[in-house]
């Protein structure tokens, strides 16, 4: 994938990530304790309204640009003009070119554009909270998508990506109650090295904000690492395999769906990785365990 | 409030809750693990397709009506003439009485009914996972919320409810991936005992079950007390509220949205609550620490 050939135009209005409260605790003993920010972004793409998104606020418009990558609402970065957050209107607008050259919304012109509403009007509520929302047809068209093949994955670099998330520095360790993603190198020099990392009150939000950097950057999924604090569920998987990434690692357990999925998609996922322990649940053909070749 | 006059009629459809597949561990080693079910599930307002929920399937009659509730989609159980779930189809079909009765849809008639296209119309995607679905205008008619000033919880009860938290049997216990709830007694002999436990793949399917359940047994959440495994965000806070509960209590920690929201809502939270540890972020006045009357 090459860089956007005419990049947005982007704000960079990150909000303030944490805040200190005073709390009383089991002693009664006031204690300053910092928690994490939670802001609602209305966004509009083209000044229509999509949705609400409670978010952190650390990275407003890589989360604008991935939930519409991942939702699948645009087919490419180079349709976005520009993407500008207000948080005194607690907005992200997204104008796309079609709208900024010839003031026309894209969902008003032809294929592939077409469908826009349908797909809009279409809600899953997916299980990061139990209810979050896909739009359309993300399910159905789950069979286009295609992970190299040829990638793998040696136990050192996963040891290597599962001490560089846990040593990170984090919102999560000084305030909770937000998840994090990793995108981590598996190629070169510098395999298991953290290329990408954004927290967010919402594990999907999270997500989203790296495929939108990615996106942004046209940064290739084929010879990365997923990482996520959160838990594998269905639209973690399918977020996961829409970015190309073949390899989806977490601290966390998954659920049944997305152990379906992921062997469906030919995923390799790895969950519980903790200290030095971790399970291998599907793609083992793509691992490389220690003094091994592979687990296949 | 009173039992629901006439009883809607219930399928009782719970899905099987774990599944064993094997894994890789770090060894090498071949290991049988249990995962958590997650299902999606088509929640259908008199044959008008709402939302599609992923879910556990623990409680699949007492989510769709806690939805509908949680949502503000109905005005009283007494509405629901009754909930037929169908796992073949992946749905679940709320039928209400003015449907039942006259074939009339909900939606077709005057006021209070009316206007639930205008909800339907706006999404709010939440923060458990970052992208929930709350309908309308929820965030607007917090206001109209009152919790009952005179409630109050001792720090035994506290202690007593974390305990019960924590012996529980769970899914999570065997397969994780899950999140919890239980709805507590604050009355009589028994408080601190759970009165109801949920878990879902999704924590506000977890809340909206336990909704559901309240509802439609007529059991008022003036003298309970909320518990939740996960996080206290600006979602939470609003469910506890809605159903009347003034005690929320979670294994995790806060957002600042939720935090600012239960201050402006009179809700007691306390998080952090392991071992013999919590913090209280707000509404002191209503509790009673060992050997206090009050920390307010």
């Amino acid at each position: 994938m090459a860089e956007a050939l005419n990049r947005p135009e982007l704000t960079r209005a990150a909000r303030p990530s944490t805040f200190e409260v005073n709390a009383v605790n089991e002693r009664g003993e006031s204690v300053a304790t910092a928690i994490a920010g939670e802001y609602p972004l209305t966004l509009y793409l083209d000044k229509r309204e999509l949705v609400t998104l409670m978010t952190l606020g650390a990275a407003p418009e890589y989360l604008a640009i991935g939930y519409l990558r991942n939702q699948r609402l645009l087919a490419s970065v180079d349709q976005i003009a520009a993407v500008q957050v207000d948080w005194t209107t607690a907005s992200v607008a997204v104008t796309t070119r079609s709208m900024a050259d010839q003031g026309i919304a894209l969902w008003d012109r032809a294929p592939p554009q077409a469908g826009l509403d349908a797909r809009i009007g279409r809600r899953t509520v997916t299980t990061g909270c139990g209810q979050g929302t896909m739009f359309g047809d993300l399910m159905d068209s789950l069979d286009e998508l295609r992970l190299p093949a040829n990638a793998s994955l040696s136990q050192e670099v996963l040891y290597t990506v599962m001490d560089n998330a846990r040593r990170h520095e984090s919102i999560y360790k000084v305030a909770g109650a937000v998840h994090g993603c990793a995108l981590c190198s598996n190629a070169g020099n510098d395999r298991g090295e953290i290329l990408q990392f954004v927290e967010d009150v919402g594990r999907h939000n999270a997500v989203d904000a790296i495929a939108g950097w990615m996106w942004l950057e046209g940064i290739d999924g084929a010879d990365k690492i997923f990482y996520t604090t959160g838990r594998l569920t269905s639209e973690m998987v399918i977020k996961c395999a829409q970015i190309g990434v073949p390899f989806l690692l977490s601290r966390s357990g998954l659920t049944q769906m997305g152990f379906e999925l992921a062997g469906r998609l030919g995923l390799t996922m790895i969950g519980r990785c903790q200290g030095k322990h971790y399970l291998l649940f599907s793609g083992g053909e793509r691992f490389m365990a220690l003094g091994t070749t592979s687990l296949a």
